[in-house]
């Protein structure tokens, strides 16, 4: 037998592409004794987490929920339950995210017509209407805020172009709840998932989702069940709903945070948030370009919150991110799929989009980059990023 | 815009079918600030965790790990992997989860065979016996611990039988593990799935499952995908093993929480946890039964962590449970499915196993009893339970 020593990890900040690291408070609210999942006073607890939930949303939606469980199963839970085998579905495939839809969709059995554009780039409403036109799919699928690439796709007309070709618009907002923009009802999203441990800086482990009264009725209409039983939102809806109908027992720790966590959001609000996400994020750009770095998504459309650079060339990836770890505790991430070996991805998310988590990245950078030997004019990053903070 | 207030739940005992109340060095470990999901020393604490659960388990199966999502999704995970559309199965109910069973395999186009006996009672080897040879089934699922019923169903000797007939042993051990013995190696048993929430007094998140290298031979050989892509264990092996293939984010701090549960389980030792849970069990049951009531498991098969037992004639279960909880703020489970409204669930629960929470509920109880009229000694469960203790 052998029982492993105290918990005892190394100090680090969090600024991959997630998870990020939590709110102080939520930490603090994780470590509330347990309420049983069916108590008055959790129920209650549930509500008002729900019903903050929609705020951040910005949505209406009685079908909104935390799904018990990290934010590929909430896209598997949108995906499952809006796609019967045969359905068609349309995605649209900028990064490794958008290929993740089409594997989950694959094994639903639909019938998938994948639209790609390069990785880094976003796609243009005119690809989309054309294909919608052509394929008369049941449901289209898009990332909003591509991970992998640090892409972010405008989506604030896509909903009315799906309606308008009786299609229902899914949403992948794991990287951009609580970061950026998202107006569900305003943009008629018909289905969106998210996580917690990115823009909402509470531990991953819950995946947020909301489904509009359109997508109900589509899911209403359903010929077959849904082939997860753990992700059939028909139950779900019930256990979260006025019945509480036992379903499954929820991970209530986690609801605390996610309570929390909201609470701070809201308290902040959302375009306070989303206002902060962009000037720290404009601080960092000026002070990485500052430093000869350059984005991998292109101009004028690269999320705040996800900084994906080219990794300048002669430089060792493993070698430059495991000293930013190791003698500097910051963590930032690797590229993926494609990008793998080729871009790193810095994090500006929730409460880690701070002015001193920028500097801190841009100095210990600066510091492995010159190790590795490359032309940086020491101090240009930090200065360049503090000449925006003092605009 | 509505902001929920500050996080304040009332005090709770959780005695119910779970959650159990939290060990508080879990608590305390799920207040740590998180270690990025690849990072190397979080690798480290995925190795740890790994391993404490085999022995938790007793097995040295390689294919070890947490499912990220609760027990239910464990559930979904062993029948799913294991079961093809159209492969035979067949299914021991003799209570709610075994019917759970019956529904996940349904949706997984399972050809299911039912074996039922009545509830509260516990099957024999001779009608198992009798259905495998009959049958001829890939797999057979079985309820260790019946959570509906309190029903403790020997397992010892299924899997040998299992094997003589070429079949897969599935074991639902949700309230078994961590508190009546599971011997996954020497019981030759080739899949289980249990929770955190219960024998190991962490928080509901998580859901611990083993495959046999007789389950992953199987899962090798089949035709289909697994229909789940978040549940299909061969893509989460080659996360949890050696290459750390990016499937999805490891709920961190879940499983900070399951790993400190699974040093207090193993510094205690599972010999002394079980016979703790035994001696608990024992003067719960002597204190009950001095108060008139009646367990609804038949004798010699009454899970010592999970004492359901029969509401008196003429006593409103709602009024009962419902003073507990204010009251007392004692929170024991109502009954399910066909016991709904016939019996109560007393759970003494991995922390919660000890000899204060058998005198709390017995005392509440007593209480209760009286103010509704039934015929209870003053004082006699209480007793009762402390006799056991003196000898």
């Amino acid at each position: 037998m052998s029982i492993a020593g105290q918990l005892n990890p190394p100090t680090r900040l969090l600024l991959g592409p997630g998870p990020s690291d939590v709110h102080p408070r939520v930490l603090t609210a994780m470590a509330t004794p347990l309420l049983g999942h069916l108590d008055p006073q959790f129920l209650v607890l549930m509500n008002e987490t729900q019903d903050m939930l929609r705020q951040a949303f910005r949505t209406s939606n009685q079908l909104t929920f935390p799904v018990s469980a990290t934010g590929m199963a909430g896209m598997e839970t949108c995906v499952v339950n809006l796609v019967e085998p045969g359905d068609k579905i349309v995605v649209c495939v900028k990064g490794f995210f958008g290929g993740r839809i089409v594997e989950v969709a694959e094994r639903a059995g639909a019938d998938i017509t994948r639209l790609d554009c390069p990785w880094g780039q976003v796609f243009n409403l005119d690809a989309i209407r054309d294909t919608l036109k052509k394929v008369r799919p049941k449901v289209l699928a898009i990332v909003q805020a591509e991970t992998s690439t640090g892409a972010w796709q405008p989506i604030q007309e896509l909903g009315k172009l799906c309606h308008e070709h009786d299609a229902l618009l899914l949403v992948d907002s794991v990287t951009a709840l609580g970061c950026v923009p998202l107006e569900v009802d305003a943009w008629e999203i018909d289905a969106v998932y998210s996580c917690t441990q990115k823009g909402l800086s509470c531990p991953p482990g819950l995946s947020p989702v909301t489904f509009s009264p359109r997508a109900v009725e589509a899911i209403a209409k359903r010929k077959t069940k849904v082939q997860s039983w753990y992700l059939d939102v028909t139950m779900v809806q019930r256990y979260w709903g006025a019945d509480r109908f036992y379903h499954h027992t929820a991970p209530i720790t986690m609801i605390y945070a996610l309570r929390e966590g909201l609470r701070i959001v809201l308290e902040e609000g959302l375009e306070a948030r989303w206002q902060r996400h962009l000037r720290n994020h404009r601080a960092l750009k000026a002070g990485l370009e500052a430093m000869g770095l350059e984005y991998s998504a292109a101009a004028g459309h690269q999320l705040p919150q996800l900084n994906a650079v080219k990794i300048p060339a002669g430089v060792d990836d493993l070698k430059a991110r495991g000293q930013l770890l190791t003698e500097f505790g910051i963590e930032v991430g690797g590229g993926l799929g494609d990008f793998k070996g080729k871009v790193w991805r810095i994090g500006l998310m929730g409460h880690n989009s701070r002015p001193n988590c920028v500097v801190q990245v841009l100095a210990a950078l600066e510091h492995c980059l010159l190790k590795q030997g490359c032309k940086v004019q020491p101090g240009a990053g930090v200065a360049a990023a503090n000449k925006v903070y003092a605009a």
